[in-house]
């Protein structure tokens, strides 16, 4: 059996199931502290194979690969959430896999989510589970108003989502996600969104970063501003400690993101309703290469070899911008701006909707 | 010809002559940038070719190897100074190389060096080339002292030199270092050392890092310290200043440092003494990359791929402390400092003497 206190020496290897940016920035950051990576991934020409040691072009159910990919590394982590369970139960058997088949398979399906946040008192919107159209019927009754419909799986970035409202054609509706299983979420009027990124070590020591203030263009991240400039400060803290408490509850070993929307009732204090957990790197944690003393990418590869956390202190008021599809021919502009910190993932083709890029840049007063 | 006035596109490739410990930080900078690497490095298992997307192991004078390599990248580069001028020069009538064989040969060979600093004007200590033991001895009664001779070639980290006075054996001496071509420098009494590493574009624009003043153990770099806690700040204002001149002079791109001597006569103001010219990024800028907005492996990418250079400016206050063989196992220590950043290059084998990683940490008032 693999030892789960397993304590990895420079020069060990790290698996990454998932060769996309975030696999990327997690090699890099294993590179500079003098570890190995190994990518796993299906895809061709992924922008992570080009900054490891390793990498491996197969099937997530490809039994064998997955075991010389396992033979050759130390510890595996995943760089995306839509891994199969499977997958990881069966790497799980041969090799520590941090964080673990509980944090996937929490985060992977909207509903027992949303349970998971519920058990641990972390208030999320109205839901219902939705299989069929009089399940929609009857949930949009309840809800009572408009409410945004998902599939429970696979869904990302406004993906396997579609809006409804009490009689709409639940059919019709329900045909959009291509009828699989789905949940109805009820709509939160909310003021702002922010997110906690919070890295959890092998010892249960918890580092969490400051909150962004996230803001969304055709459902995907275009901005992350950290501090969150309408986010209340004693809103934050709650926040990080929700990240914290979440973390500790599915025993993450690694960073993980819990997306919240921020809600003010009247003239009552900021509510804050978590919509999502990502048991990874996430999108709006990438300030942190350039403004907090440690990076998120670098916390997760700390955490995964089980070495101790870095300060996720915050070194200055940050503002990263996505790069999304053609955004990224702006790259000329951006260098020439003396403080901007430009990331590219080295993806060779752009397309609309695409991340292939962001940039970091200080928030002056 | 290749087009000197080149370009390079995010997704092009920077051919880097040289794997090691260097090569590594400028391949993970362009990764970044979303530049591809390729090393070109006659060593096995080179610390860059873990984080590079192609290398060769080849010999320097390896023609169709170097020619194969050029033909694969839109830019070359080094990362050290004794690449012999040949393969440069070759290498230039395939591709850009930047910089050039002019900083490579000048820099390569200590008397050509100090003949061209004192071209431009920088004081330098007294010196004379040693051909034989007459030479020597000629050169030890004219410069009235002790003084150290050095191999005019190859010579680093205290390799290739040796102490002399007048009455030592002078074929003593002049086997000690194998009878190579030598100079004999004058014993320069200095109360500091510090270094200027600027960065110099395509364009001719220069950004130079706030100067570094460096303590040696047993002639390797152990620490350097931004601000200079010993330099005066006028003395570092003209340190930079020299340091942009030589840039300027030898029509360098990219990053270039000069190393000096400081020296105080009686009550007189500090006087700067030019020790040796790298026309490299150097290990005394190694605190840039968590201590300066841009760091000094970033500069070298933008420079050689054409692009702007970024903000040079100090972030804070960093010491950078070289990890020198078994320094390296206290790894688990420096981890352990939550401020601390800690930069391992991943060499296998831990030899005395051998740079195995840095850490810098940020200096409390």
């Amino acid at each position: 059996m693999p030892d789960p206190n397993l304590i990895l020496s420079p020069g060990d290897t790290i698996g990454i199931l998932g060769g996309g940016q975030l696999g990327r920035m997690i090699a890099l950051a294993a590179a500079r502290l003098g570890l190995r990576t190994h990518i796993f991934c299906p895809e061709d020409d992924s922008p992570a194979f080009d900054v490891a040691h390793a990498f491996t072009r197969a099937a997530y159910d490809d039994r064998a690969a997955l075991a010389s990919f396992a033979a050759s590394v130390e510890v595996i982590t995943y760089e995306f959430e839509n891994v199969p369970v499977e997958t990881v139960a069966f790497l799980e058997t041969l090799v520590p896999v941090r964080p673990g088949a509980q944090s996937l398979s929490v985060s992977q399906d909207r509903l027992t989510e949303k349970a998971f946040l519920d058990q641990a008192g972390v208030p999320v919107a109205p839901h219902a589970a939705v299989s069929d159209a009089a399940d929609l019927t009857a949930a949009l009754a309840r809800i009572g108003g408009p409410g945004i419909l998902k599939t429970r799986r696979f869904g990302y970035d406004g993906k396997g989502q579609t809006r409804v409202a009490p009689g709409d054609d639940p059919v019709a509706a329900l045909a959009r996600l291509g009828n699989r299983p789905s949940i109805l979420e009820g709509f939160v009027p909310f003021v702002a969104e922010c997110s906690a990124v919070v890295a959890r070590g092998l010892d249960g020591t918890v580092a969490a970063f400051d909150i962004a203030e996230n803001v969304h263009a055709h459902h995907i991240l275009k901005w992350s501003r950290v501090p969150a400039p309408s986010v209340p400060p004693e809103t934050c803290d709650k926040a990080r400690r929700i990240g914290a408490a979440v973390a500790a509850a599915l025993g993450h070993v690694g960073v993980l993101c819990v997306e919240f929307f921020v809600v003010r009732d009247g003239a009552g204090p900021a509510r804050l309703i978590a919509n999502e957990i990502a048991p990874r790197v996430h999108n709006s944690g990438h300030w942190s290469e350039d403004g907090a003393v440690t990076s998120q990418f670098e916390q997760h590869v700390r955490a995964v070899a089980g070495w101790p956390l870095g300060s996720a202190a915050t070194r200055a008021p940050t503002e990263m911008e996505n790069l999304i599809g053609a955004d990224a021919d702006r790259w000329k502009a951006i260098l020439a701006e003396p403080e901007a910190r430009l990331h590219l993932y080295g993806k060779r083709e752009t397309r609309a909707g695409r991340k292939m890029g962001h940039v970091n840049r200080p928030i002056r007063p």
